[in-house]
Formats: structure tokens, sequence, C-alpha cells
């Protein structure tokens, strides 16, 4: 398959070379434009169509709060679930976005498309989940509440982590098309992952990160471009774009218990996986730490490890946190991912790159793939080996949901649907990966000529003058000029003379 | 009434020009100091005398709870609105703090000043607002809970966007007398909206957003320097700056479902209005993005609409998230008022400045006036079309609040008083902003002269050196310097011999 | 004891001086993973034999909750304390880690550093206080829920203000030492504070600022550098930088009302404590404004001051905060404290530096040392005065826990033991610093040299090039360098000729 995908990249190339030339058309005033008006009017209509406040939301709620006998407001899912939703929410726009800006001349994309996509992303997504999720087939509608949202997030988060292995080289068209694809995508794993298998995966180490990281890098193979050195004085990063993206690593790391909490189970469910999530993220700091200064000479810290590396252990702990892990458990997950990830930075990535054509700008291979994955089969063991002593019966019940068709199962048969929800969510996105690649791979979305990636002034208006010429400084070069001019006038003189 | 205030406005310049020449003396030493001394000393003695805790945050609350029945500690409101509250906190610092960091030198006062304002308008603010509406007549005091805080927070985003469009025209003096005026004026304007007129308005798109959006205009209107071109090397953005901005907008941006759900009602009120003012704010970012394209050569966007334009769907949602007003009602808000407010950067604010001599530095005009107007005339819209159908009896009552002495109203004459509060809100912006204006004019507040406008040098103590020239440059400038001489003095010896 | 320490601290120098020479090895490549890797592998061992979840966060809940008769989920404490935890855990590494980037080319290490040392604190807190406070006698196992992890964020505080005293002077090895003796100490004096003298301090004016501060001040003054000003190019801010710090002064500010309520009472206890904290803040910012400009020419504002000082009426109301200390109680505190926290950056620290040979990066003596000691007093004082007509005969019992041993204690006694308290933090902060102090002199650290301090090259792969010099400035300055052969060559011929 693989040839297969090598020959129709190679073709899509000369055709674009055949039609348009070598030199690109980075022009998006029709296309972008045209896209996200059409767009958001078919969102219009579709949620006109199918998209309701559920009972927690609606009106309504008095009465079916008299009828359910529930005795407060309180108990509305809002209290038990909007600070997580809050928390997510700026993962999803800040964290997310400013991990982003870390490139020299880039910061503007890295947050402004990010904002973009997971602004029409998150309508699709409530579209696309709802009609695989919660879809009332007495009504045919979609009622969406607080949990909704948090979902709608989520879907969003794998199209973001794709991004990251495609930034700066990608248009923002390319990027809307990527989130419709990709958040299709999604809510079918998901349906496969979570309905059919009937796997767990509250904070989505699988359906989120396994298959946002491979989805990205998947499209970033396809579009793999030979002469991107020629942009290579743009791939870096700045000082002052290093402590920006902080804001974005900071935020995801503080946040990320709730974001591996937001959907579990009240009570013990999201006060358990809050626990287990920090741990691991306070494991994966030192490890990331440790690594990245035994890289380097003289024991120096990259930027690049702490920023990303020390994310590991939130990612890995996304499908196991609300099991009954253990503190040292969580601890463990955290060392052995913060260790992994940052040996990706320093080997893989580059190895990825020289070898396998594998451009991937942000290292999610290493952030999100790789741990995904780790974070799919933890679970898997995790779950197989739960017992009744440790959950108690009930526990056992609630926490797998072993109710309806699936009363009867295992926790070994558990465990065993979960490893193959991680191999699915793999699948699903290297091969849509692929597959929304090639049609990336069309000369018709505006992306960037090689010598003009990383750069802000391809889609943006960018302020021509730096503020941070000091006075003195812009007066020197003034004079300098001034200066010359004398001087040339003089040398001309002497020359005359 | 217009040629009325252009004669006292030309009259009080004359004034100053007379009394105090040409130059301006931007020396606060003395006032700035003093104001904010007297003003923290008045509120110490005012709270002495009338601010006490209310009985949820009181120590009685055991008795209280033993009273009135309340079964646990989680029904006190401090856990139905503290996360909401924290959101709105953020907002008012962060949010609008940083949406102003992005002229390239007044970040300090961008972020400072809106700090000093907001730190000295929550304090007055909770004494206004408890005047006017839980002034207890018994015992002659006011009971303050986390619902007070939050008002106080609403109460000072009027002034705060009035900011907006004198940004890097006046000094902290002034701003000073514009938040203790604008929060006085605020409060009135509530009680006669929200009390006598007895309108909805939640998320304050009457009484916020278009009080404070006409407010500052107002203000800018009387304030306008007919030679501030002569500053117009410093009223623009830089790369950095803009990023540091996109903090602001990301966290407005992402609380505004908490700022439009903060005060209201309990369970499916706070849950719908999240879910309205989640939708609109999507929606606003497709079509911001939409009318930037398409307004720039080559269709590159302005970072201006993204730090501004998008957030549009969720000031025109303020009166309308607590009602049914649909998902893809909200969405078509969204939509509509991106757009509108996208257009008015490119188009209306330009001719505000050429034709009305209205100069608003962060386009307020486009953010809060008309969007907030049009907040308030959809509110009133959505009020008039509620059905018994749509809301169930109950929810009618609670939702519009028809009881006591409002029990007969019905819902078409509340959709009238909706759109009479949103003409008041206007009308107070616009009045009280135009004497405020007056007072402001007088030549004793220290603000800047037209050629030092928009530069932090004015009222802070700028690091003189910049840390953004690396060693190397610094080392050529060096060298330059050095070979300069040596030219200068070979030069010389050319010319001598 | 002083001139005992005084030998002490000289004597170290000259051993160092002797064994390794003047010059400093910044080398951590080894060090650095060493103490990451076994500390890490060692909380790992601790945390299996003695770390398990507590009955709310543990999947016997369900059981639980039929045993206590808890009717719903909402009562498990992750609902009452998760939003402030969340608030905290911003505050520890946004607050504190953006508030110390605001030297111009330490940013790295202000924000990565402090990610680090609280990272590792973190888990060591949890085992450290668990030991002292939470160990069951029965099973020999600590059990941790959210309020643990708010603690756990607490104690690093502590650890995390000393480093803010140190900035710029030690390696990030040193830091991590200072922590694990830093967390023990905390531990120690927190149980000796609450536990043996019942001392309530919900906020931690004691335990947390006044220790920390002390103990930071102590270090420092035993890492005294004479030649530290061979470094002074490097200790200033830059403009963005100041705009950096903003981000951690802001969200210290905002969330600071959820420091001070996180673990204070239920119901009207985190209300009220939220109330007072928030306005003592407010009150704080006015005066320290007033002061800042009062002390400089002009008037002008120093960022110093607005990014410290404005946040010193949390600090002060961390033990008063949830006692009725009545809303212009709080006003007043917040007032004196902006105003001595403000005088103290203009005329202590220097002070300090030139007389007492202590050298306080950040200044924490006037933020966290000063404040949090009145803090202490403070709480004594409104605790003496407590009445039951103000708090009622239950409000009294629960908000002072006179219960157990202490059911007879009077407020009389509880002032007493509360002023008792404050001593015993700030002697531990000055004794315990001291202590560690001489420790972290030892020649083995990898601190930087006197003329290498505030330098982020020292510890961290710096991005070479600068993205801040625009394009046409790049090009000019070739330009010049061309030009200035081409001169030098004309210069030359003219000699020549």
């Amino acid at each position: 398959m693989g040839n297969c995908c090598d020959a129709m990249r190679n073709c899509c190339t000369t055709m674009g070379n055949i039609y348009f030339g070598a030199t690109k058309n980075t022009n998006v005033r029709f296309s972008l434009p045209a896209v996200c008006a059409v767009w958001q009017i078919a969102m219009i209509v579709l949620f006109g169509v199918f998209i309701r406040y559920d009972e927690e939301s609606d009106a309504h709620w008095h009465e079916f709060r008299i009828e359910h006998n529930i005795t407060s407001d309180i108990e509305n899912d809002f209290y038990f679930r909007y600070p997580s939703f809050q928390d997510v929410h700026v993962m999803i726009f800040v964290g997310f976005g400013f991990l982003m800006t870390f490139l020299k001349r880039y910061s503007f994309s890295g947050v402004g498309f990010s904002f973009l996509l997971a602004a029409f992303g998150i309508q699709w997504a409530l579209l696309m989940q709802g009609w695989f999720h919660s879809l009332d087939p007495a009504t045919g509608k979609i009622y969406i509440g607080v949990e909704s949202l948090i979902n709608a997030d989520f879907c969003v988060a794998g199209s973001l982590i794709a991004y990251g292995a495609l930034l700066g080289k990608v248009s923002p068209v390319q990027l809307l098309v990527l989130t419709l694809f990709g958040v299709t995508l999604f809510a079918v794993e998901e349906f496969i992952i979570l309905t059919l298998l009937h796997c767990r995966d509250a904070g989505g180490s699988m359906v989120i990160h396994a298959f946002g990281g491979y989805y990205g890098l998947a499209i970033s193979w396809v579009l793999y471009r030979p002469n991107l050195n020629q942009s290579k004085r743009l791939n870096g990063s700045a000082y002052h774009s290093d402590v920006f993206a902080m804001i974005g690593t900071l935020f995801l790391w503080m946040f990320w218990p709730s974001f591996n909490s937001a959907i579990t189970d009240h009570g013990d469910g999201q006060h358990r996986a809050a626990i287990n999530t920090y741990l691991a993220l306070a494991s994966s700091v030192l490890t990331a730490v440790a690594i990245s200064s035994l890289s380097q000479k003289k024991g120096k810290l990259d930027m690049v490890h702490i920023q990303n590396a020390t994310l590991a252990g939130g990612v890995a702990m996304g499908t196991a946190a609300e099991f009954m892990i253990t503190p040292y458990g969580s601890l463990i997950v955290g060392f052995c991912c913060g260790l992994i990830s940052t040996f990706g930075y320093i080997i893989v990535t580059p190895f990825l790159e020289k070898y396998l054509k594998l451009q991937d700008t942000c290292g999610v291979h290493n952030l999100h793939a790789v741990p995904g994955m780790l974070g799919g089969f933890i679970g898997a063991i995790v779950a197989a080996s739960a017992t009744e002593e440790v959950y108690s019966v009930e526990g056992l019940i609630s926490t797998f949901d072993f109710e309806g068709d699936f009363a009867d199962r295992t926790v070994g048969t558990q465990g065993g649907f979960q490893a193959a929800g991680t191999c699915v969510a793999i699948a699903f996105g290297v091969v849509g990966g692929t597959a929304v690649g090639l049609v990336l791979k069309l000369p018709i979305w505006g992306d960037p000529a090689d010598d003009n990636c990383y750069d802000d002034e391809v889609y943006w208006e960018v302020p021509e003058e730096d503020e941070s010429i000091p006075p003195i400084l812009e007066y020197n070069n003034h004079m300098i000029h001034h200066k010359h001019q004398d001087i040339s006038e003089s040398n001309f003189s002497v020359e005359q003379s």
C-alpha cells in the first residue's frame, strides 16, 4: 500500500507542476472566505434541522426535575462538569494555540489558525458525534448539553494534533479540509471504539492522541517536501517565541487533570482521574529534564523537550486515569513516557525525517502518537488486571460500564478490546491521514512554496516595523546612514579631486 | 446638542491653551497618588458604614441553613457561581488587559492601567450597585456575596470598554475619573433597565456593551485630537505585541460562556446560556476570518480582525443567551455579528475618524457598541416570540421573572421593554460620555501631548536597553562605530592632506 | 549565631576556592539527570509503599456513600474544591513561573526551573505532609484526595518563594536541593503550627509566605556574592519580559481568592475567604500605584512595584481571610500592605543589599516575608477579638475548630497561639534557610560564576539568532557592512594613492 500511495503522491506532485508550474499561488482571497462562509451556512442549516437543547439545558428542566425526583438544581450536570469544561476549552485554544507559537516567524499562524480550525471543528463535531452517539431515533434530533461541548472540544483536539505535524507547511484552507475530514474520521473511530468495542477512553489516549498523532503524521508523509530546507532559516524558535510557547505548555500541563477527568463518572471517577493525571504529569517533568540535560553538551536543557515531553504523562494516562491504576502506577507511567518522549525528540524525529521522509514540525510523533498508543495499551493492561477486591462489585460495573449487552464481559476480555481499540485508532489515523493527505496534495489549496514555509507573511498582514529597535539604536542607524552619505560624498569628492 | 457640546469642547481647549500654554504637563506625581489614596480611604470609610457579608458568607450560615432547611453546604450560592466568577475575573484583568497590549510601545499602559482602573472600579461598583440594588432598608446595609463580586466585575467592564476607545490618549488620572463616573452611570442605567423596566440582561449586551461602547465613543469624540497623526509612528502593533494581544482575545473568547451564564438562573439557565454563547462565538470566528481575508490583497488576514471581531458573537448574545434562542439561532447571531463587526473595522472606523472626528483606538464601536446594541434588540425579539410551549409555564415565569408586580406582563410587552432598555443604555452612554468627556477636557489631568500619545515613556519607567539586540549585532554596531571613527579620521586626514 | 554562620560561610567559600579554583564549573550534565532520576525513582518506591486513594477517590466510594448516608455524588469533596484547586495550580505554575520571567535574559530559567522545582516538590510534599498530617496508624498508609493536591501545591509555594530571592544565582540542582529541604521543613513547621499549636492558617500567611520568604532570604544571605555587579548588565528587565511577567502577576492576583479559600470550611468559610481576599487585593493595587508614582521623578510608575506590591494584600490575608475580618477590614489590610510592600521595594531592598549583604532578586522580602509576617499577626488580632455575637456559637467552633482537645480554648488564647505560630514560621525560615544555604554553598552544585548570573545561556540551549531583527534592518546592516568594505577599500586606495 505504501508503494501505491508513494506513486500517487508523486503523481499528484507531477500534476501540480504541470498545471501550475513550480511557483505556488498562495492567494486564498477567494478560497478561504468561500470555505468559511459556505461551511458556516451549512452548519446553521444542519443545526436547525438536528440540534436541540437536552433536558438539563432546556427551559422544561423544572418539570424534568420534578418527574425524576431531583432535589436540587446543583444536580444539573452543568455543576459536575462545567469547571472541567472550561479547563479543557483553555487547553484547546490557549494550550494548543500557544504551544504552536514557538517558531520565530509563525506565531500568528500558530495561534490564529488553530483558533480558526477549532472554532469550525467544534460545530462539525457536535453534529458528527451527535449523529453517531446521541441521535434520538424517535425525534431524529441530537440533544446537547455541557458534556457534548466537552466532547466537541476533545474531537477537535485530534485535528489540532495533526496540525502540529504540518505546522508551517499548509494553508488555512488545507487546515479546514483537514479538520472536516479529521472530525468525521474521529466520530467514526470513536463510535467503533467506544460503542461497538465498548472500550473506556475518558481522556482519549486512543481516540484523541493516537488517532490524531498518526493522522497528522500520515498527512505529513504524503505532503513530503524534498526541498523544505529552503525554509530552514525560519524553522526554529526565537527567545521570546519560546517563552510564548511555554504559556501553551503550562496551560496544557496544569489543566490535563481536567481533560482526563472531564467526562468520567461523577464522584470517585472524576476525583481519581484528576489525581492520577496530576501525578503522571509531575513525574514526566523530571524524566524529560533528566534526558534533555543528558543529551546536550554541558548538560544544557533544550526548550523543545521542556515544552513537549513534560506533557507525555498526561497523554499516556488518557485511558487509565479513571481506573484504579494506583498513585505509584501513575508515577511509573509518567516516568516512562517522559523518558520515551524526550528520546523521541532527540533520536526518532531526525531519523523519521531522514529515512522515512516524514517532516514533523512539532514532533507529534513523540508527544501524541507514541504516548497515545502506549496509553491505550497501558489502559488495556490495567483493565485486564482489575479485581473485585480493588474496585468492589459496584465499582467494577460502573468503572467499566459492564451493563446491558456487556453485563457479562470479564475484565480480561475488556483488556483485549481495549488493545484492539488502540489498533483501530492507529489504523484510522494512518489510513485516513494518507487519504486526506492525497486530497490536500491537490494543487488548489494555496499552500506555500518550499522556500516560503514557516512564514506568517504568506497569510497575514505582518506589522512592518519592529518595535524592538530602541530609539537609541534607531538613531544610531540613522546617523550611520547619514554619515555614510557624508562619507560617500566625501569619498566621491576625494575620487573627484 | 451636538453644536452646544462642540462649542463647549472648543471652549475648554481654548481655556487650556490660555492657562497652560500649548505644551502639556504629563507629570502625575501629585495627582495620581492623591487620587488613589483619597479614593481608597473613602472606600474604606464607605465600606465600614455600608458593606456587610450576606447570609451565605457570614459565620451565621449554619443557623441560616437550619432555618431554611438547606440540606447541604453545596447549596451555598458559592458553588453555583464561583467557577464562573473566576472566569469572569480572568476576562476583566487578563482578557481586557492583554487585548490592549497590541500597540508596539503601549503594552505597559494597556495592561497596567486597566489593572488599576478595574481594581478601583470593583470597589466603587460594590457600593453603587449595592445602594441601587440591594440596600436593606431595615438595617441600611448592603450585603455582599459571590454574585455581588461578579456584578462588580461586570460593572467595571463598561469602563474598560470605554478605555478601549481612548487607549494611548489619556492619563491614568483621567482613567480613574472616567471609572468613577462610568461606574456611577452604570449603576443608575442598570437600575432603570433591570429594575424599573424589568428587562433581562444576564450577559449585559445592553447595560455593559452598548453603554460602555457609546460611553467611550462619546468621551473620545469630545477629546478629539486634530493633530493625533503626530503620534502615528506609535499607533500600530509590533509582531510580539500582536501575540500578547491574542492572549487577551483567547481568554475573552474562551470564558465568554461563563460571562453570559454567571448570574443567570441556577440549573437550566446557566447551562443554556453557556451553550448558546459557545456556539455564537464559534460562528463569529468563521465570518470574521472570511471577511478579513476578503478585504485584503491576496487574502491575507489582519490581526486586528482576528483579535476583535471573533468576539462579537459573545457580545451580541449577552441578552438572549439565557433565552430559548435555539442552538442554530445562536449560530446565526454569531454569523451576522462577526460579519458586521469585521466590516466595521474595515469601513466604519476609518469613516468615523475622517467624517465624525471620532478617534477610536481599539475600535470599540465595532466590537462593543454595535454588537451590544444588536444584542439588545435580538433579546427583545427573542423575548417577544417566547411561547409557553417552548418554555413551559414554569420556565416562562422563571426565565423572564414574571413575578410580583410583573406577574401579568406578556412576552410581547417584555420584548418592548427590552428594546426600550437598549435605547436607555445607549442614551446613558452618549449623554454621560459627553458630560464626562467635558470634565476630562479640563487641562489638569496630565494627559499626553499630540506627539506623545501611544507611548509608555510618558507614564512608566521603561527599561532603557532592549534585550532583543543579540550580542553579535551589538558587536557589529560597536564595530561600525569604531570603523566610523577610523573612517572619519581617515577622511579628515584626507581632507587635511 | 550570625557570627558563627558568617565564619562558616567564609570557610565554605575558602574551601571552594582551594579545591576548585576561582572558576566555576556549570556543567550539570551528570548531576542534574542523576538527581532527577534518583529522586523520581525514590518517589515511585515511596508512593508504592505509602500512598493510596482516599475514600472519595477510591472505587469503593459507592459503598462509602451508602454507609455514610450521602445522598448525591455532588457531595464528594471533589466538587467543593476542584475549581479552587485548578486556580491554585495555575498560580503555582503560571503565576510564580511567569512572574519570574521579568529578567531580560533569564525567562527560560524563570519559568522552566520553577516548573521543574514544583513538579518535584508536589510529589515530595504529598509524602511529607502525608506522614505528618494524615498517616493512618492502623494501615500505615497515606490516603490522598483533592485537598492533598491543594496542600502539596501550597507546600511547593514556599520553595518557589525562596527561589525568588535566588533567581539568577543558582543552578537547577541547587533548586532541587532547596526544594527537598524546603518541603521537609515546611511539613514540620506546618505540623507544629497547625496541629500542635492548633493555629488556623488557610491561605498560609505564616506557613507559606513568612516561612518561604525568610527561608529564601536566609539562603541568599549565606550565598552572598560580593562581585555580583559583574552581572549587572543582565540584572534588569526588557520591555517584553516585563509584559510576560504581568501574565504571572495577573494570574496570581486574580486567583488569590481561590488560594485563600481553597481549604477553608465548606460553605460560608470558602465564600467569606474569597470575598475578603478579593477586597484586600483591590485595595493593594491603589496604594502600590500611589507610592510607586510618588517615588519617581515625574510620577512615572515602576513595573517592579506593579508586578509585585499589588499582590501584598493577598499574602497578608492568608490567615485572616476565613475569619469575620469584615469587608472594610480587608480593605484596610490591603491598603497598609500595598503601601508597606512598595516602600520595601524602594527603600528596604537596596538597604538590605548594601548593609546586610543580602541580595534578593525578586524582592521576596517585600512581597512575602514582611506581608506574610504581618498577615500572621493580623490573624492573631482578628482571632483574639472574635465574639459569639459576630460568629454565632456554632460559627465560632467551626471557624477556629474548637473541638476535641481544644474545645475549651478561648479566642484570646487562640490569638496568642496564632502569634506564636507566626514566630515559629519565621524561625524555621531563618534557621532552616541558613542551614540549607550552607549546604548549597558546597562547590559541587554547578552554580554560575559572578559574571555569569542572570543568564539563560548557562543552563539552556538558547536560540542563536533573534527574530526581532526585521529583514529590512538586516538588509541595511548588511549593506552597511558592504559599504564599509567599499569605503575601507576606497579609503585604502586613497591611502595608497
